[in-house]
C-alpha cells in the first residue's frame, strides 16, 4: 500500500493491515518515508485511533525498529515498572533495589524530565559520577550480578519510537491514547521483561486528569502487553498533589533513601510496598500481596534494599556514600513560604509545584536545557493537615536568587487553604490486568 | 501562537485567530515552517474544517502570498469561470473567447489535468504553437486588447497554494471542502476578478458525488468570495456520463470549435450559452439571463466568438488556422468499440471513460509524464440513446497499440445498456449564489 492510501484509510476510519504497518514503521525509521506523511498519519491517527490489531501490529514494529534486549542469561524473572509521570514521583529509585533484594531483576530503561514533570534519568545523575548510558552487554551483566540496572534509551532501543516522538511533540500529535501506549509498551517491551506493573497516575498533575481516561489508558497498554505475551498490570495511582514531600533532583534522591530507611513520606512508601508487591506476584517469587509485602518490609529492615541501591550506585559509577550518607548536592540558600491564614491544606496543585522547581532550575523547558541538581523544594504541609497562619508551608531550596520570586508566586497559588480539612482521598484507585 | 498550539487548537476543535492563519501561510511559504507541521495542520482541518472566519483569513493569506493581478487598466468587468473538474469538460475553451465577444473580460488562469480528469493548459497546449505560459504583464495587455488570456498558474501566483496543494497531494489531505474551496478561490481571487462563476459538477465522474455535497462546497466557496467583496455565482451540473462527446486533447479543441460553430453536441452548447449568460449578468453588459442568451447565440451565428478564439490562439503563439480550419493533431489509427447487444444507453461512467483516455496518453498518472495530444475518444453514443447489437459505441483514437487494450476494456466496462431508456437527468441541477 502507498503511503497517501495508508494515510486516506485511516482518515477514513478504516483499519490499517499488519503488513501496511510494518512497512510505515520501518520506512519511517530509516528515513524513506518523509516526516510530513508520517506527521499527516499520526494526526489521523488521533483523530481514528488504532484498534487493538493495528496497535499489535505497531507496537510490534516499533519494537522491532531496533535491538529487543535478550536477557535469557538473566535467571531471576524480570519485571519493570512504568509511571505515566507526575510531580515528585521518584518511587523508581527505592521500588527497583528493593525488588532486586527481593529476586526479582528490574531491567529498568527511563527518561529524562521535561516542563512541569520530573525525569529518572536527572533524579540518578545528581548522585556524584552515577552514568546512566551503559551499553547493553554492561546492562545485562549488571542485570546478573546486582537484579538491577537503572539506564536511558540507547540509540539502539526502539529507535522509531525516538524519531515517532519528536515528531509529535512539534505536530500536536502527543495526545492520543494508542500512540501513548504504544510508545511506552515498546520501549517496556525491549527491555526483555517477563512482565510488567504500570503506575498510571490520574489528577491534575497527570496527564490524565480523570479516572475514566486513566482506565482507558491502562486498558490499552495491557492489551499491547497481552498480544506480546507479556503479564500487565496497572495500579491507578492519584496526582492531584505531588508524591511525597520533596520535588527536585537530589531531593528526591533523598526522599528514596528515606523511603529505604523506613522514614519517608507515607505515600511514597505505601505506593512502592503496592508497586514492589505486584512486581513479586508478577514475577513470581511471592504467592500473594500480603507474603510479597511482607518480603519488602524485611528488605527495608534488614537495609538490603539500601544496600542494593548504593551497589547499583557504585556499579554505575557513582558515590556509595551518596546513598549511604546522603552526601547530595545542596543549595546554600533556603526560604520558606508562609501560610495566609489557618485552616487545613485542602489542595496542592501538583502542576503548579512542578513548575515551581521547574522556575529554580529543576526541571528544562527545552531539551537542550541544562538542569541544578541540588534546587528544588520541601512541602511541609501535604493534603488534610493543619497549618497556623504565617507557619511555613514549603521550603525553596533555590540557587542565587534564580526563578525565586516565580517559584515562590506558583507555591503560593499551589496551595489551597480551607476552614475543614477535605475528605480524604485514596492514593490508589484502582487496579487492573492480568491475573498474578 | 507557536505552530504545535495553533495545531492543537484545531485538533481540539477551536477556531484559529486571523493573526495566526496569516502567520502560518507566510511562515510555510517562506520555508520557516516545515511540510510536517503543515500536514499536521492539514489533517486536522480535514477532521474539524474551517468555520466562515478562518476561510476568509486562510483564503487571504493564500491570496496573499504571491502577487495580486492588477487588472484596473482593463475597463470591461472582468469575471472568470472555474469548473471543479470532469471528464470531457473543454467548455472553458468555447465560453472564454465567446463572453470575451459580448463585451466581458476573461482573465483565466488554467490548470493541468492529473488522473482521468483532462486540463485546460493541456487542452489548449494541443493547438500547435500555443503558449500558456504568458508573463503577468502579457496577460494584462492581452485582456485589454482581446478581452480574454487563458494562461497557467505563474511562480507568482498564489505561490501558498502551489506548496500546499503538493503536499495534500501526498499526505491524504486533498478531500477537505475548505481546503478545496480555499484553494480554488485564492487562485481566482488573484486574477484580479470582479466576480465568478463556479461549474460545480455532481456525480459518478465528479469530485463531487452527491448534490448535498456539491451544495456544500458551492456554498463555501460562495461564502469567501463574499468575504471577499466578490460576486459569485454556483451552478451544479451533471457529471454522471462525459460531457460533450470528444475526450482526448485536441479532440476536446475540436468540440469546442463545432460549439463556436453551433455544430457541437447539445450539453456542451447548453452549458456554455448557461455559463455565458450567467457572466454576463454579473459583469452587467446584460439585464437577464434571457438577454445574455439572446446575445451569445448572436456571437456564435455572427462568428465573432470563433473568430476572438482565433485572435487569442495567434496571440498566444498559436496558428490559428488550428481554429478556423481545425488544423489539430490527429492519429493514423483508429478503432471503434461495438456494442455487445441491442438497448439503450443507461449509464456511461465518466470516471472510466477518463481512464480510457488516460490508457490511450491522453492524460498523465504523475505531474511529470508527458502526453499525447492527438489521441482519446469518440462517444457515438451517449445516455438515453439506442444502439444496435454490434454497433459502435465509440471510435478510440490511438497512436499504435498504446493502451489499446485497456482503453477497449475501460471503455466496454463504462457502457451500460439496458433494454428501456433511462429517465431523462438534468444537465444542471441547482443554483446558488449572489444574486445577479
Amino acid at each position: 500500500m502507498q503511503v497517501p492510501e495508508l494515510i486516506r484509510r485511516k482518515r477514513d476510519g478504516g483499519a490499517l493491515p499488519a503488513e501496511a504497518i510494518r512497512a510505515f514503521i520501518a520506512g519511517y525509521t530509516d528515513g524513506t518515508i518523509p516526516d510530513y506523511q508520517a506527521a499527516a498519519l499520526l494526526m489521523a491517527i488521533v483523530f481514528r485511533g488504532l484498534d487493538a490489531a493495528e496497535l499489535a501490529a505497531w507496537t510490534d514494529a516499533m519494537l522491532h525498529s531496533g535491538e529487543v534486549v535478550d536477557l535469557a542469561s538473566v535467571r531471576a524473572p524480570k519485571v519493570d515498572k512504568h509511571s505515566t509521570g507526575g510531580v515528585g514521583d521518584m518511587i523508581s529509585l527505592p521500588l527497583a533495589p528493593l525488588v532486586a533484594a527481593c529476586g526479582v531483576a528490574v531491567p529498568m530503561v527511563s527518561g529524562r524530565g521535561l516542563g512541569h514533570t520530573g525525569g529518572t534519568l536527572d533524579k540518578l545523575e545528581s548522585i556524584p559520577g552515577f552514568r546512566t548510558d551503559l551499553s547493553i552487554d554492561r546492562f545485562r551483566a549488571q542485570l546478573e550480578r546486582l537484579g538491577c540496572a537503572l539506564i536511558g534509551q540507547t540509540e539502539r532501543l526502539v529507535p522509531a519510537d525516538r524519531k515517532l516522538y519528536a515528531l509529535r511533540d512539534v505536530t500536536g500529535t502527543v495526545e492520543s491514547v494508542p500512540l501513548i501506549a504504544s510508545s511506552i509498551m515498546s520501549k517496556k517491551l525491549a527491555e526483555g521483561i517477563d512482565a510488567l506493573v504500570l503506575d498510571v497516575k490520574v489528577g491534575s498533575g497527570a496527564f490524565m486528569k480523570t479516572l475514566e481516561e486513566a482506565r482507558t489508558l491502562a486498558r490499552t497498554m495491557i492489551g499491547i502487553g497481552a498480544a506480546a505475551g507479556k503479564r500487565v498490570r496497572a495500579i491507578l495511582t492519584d496526582m492531584d498533589q505531588p508524591l511525597g514531600r520533596r520535588v527536585g533532583n537530589a531531593l528526591e534522591v533523598r526522599e528514596a533513601i528515606l523511603t529505604l530507611r523506613h522514614m519517608g513520606s507515607p505515600d511514597v512508601r505505601e505506593l512502592t510496598m503496592r508497586l514492589g508487591a505486584e512486581m513479586l506476584v508478577l514475577g513470581g517469587v511471592a504467592p500473594d500481596e500480603a507474603a510479597a509485602r511482607a518480603q519488602l518490609a524485611k528488605a527495608v529492615e534488614s537495609g538490603a534494599g539500601l544496600q542494593r541501591f548504593a551497589q547499583i550506585v557504585e556499579a554505575q559509577g557513582g558515590d556509595p556514600r551518596a546513598v549511604l550518607e546522603e552526601r547530595l548536592p545542596e543549595t546554600a540558600t533556603s526560604s520558606v513560604v508562609i501560610a495566609p491564614r489557618a485552616g487545613f491544606v485542602a489542595a496542592i496543585d501538583a502542576e503548579g509545584i512542578g513548575l515551581a522547581a521547574l522556575a529554580l532550575g529543576a526541571g528544562r523547558l527545552r531539551k537542550e536545557d541544562p538542569i541544578d541538581p541540588a534546587v528544588g523544594l520541601e512541602l511541609l504541609r501535604k493534603v488534610g493537615e493543619a497549618v497556623g497562619r504565617g507557619e511555613p508551608m514549603a521550603v525553596l531550596h533555590h540557587r542565587d536568587e534564580r526563578g525565586l520570586d516565580e517559584a515562590r508566586r506558583r507555591v503560593e497559588r499551589a496551595y489551597r487553604i480551607a476552614e475543614q480539612a477535605p475528605p480524604k482521598r485514596p492514593l490508589i484507585f484502582d487496579e487492573l490486568g492480568s491475573a498474578a
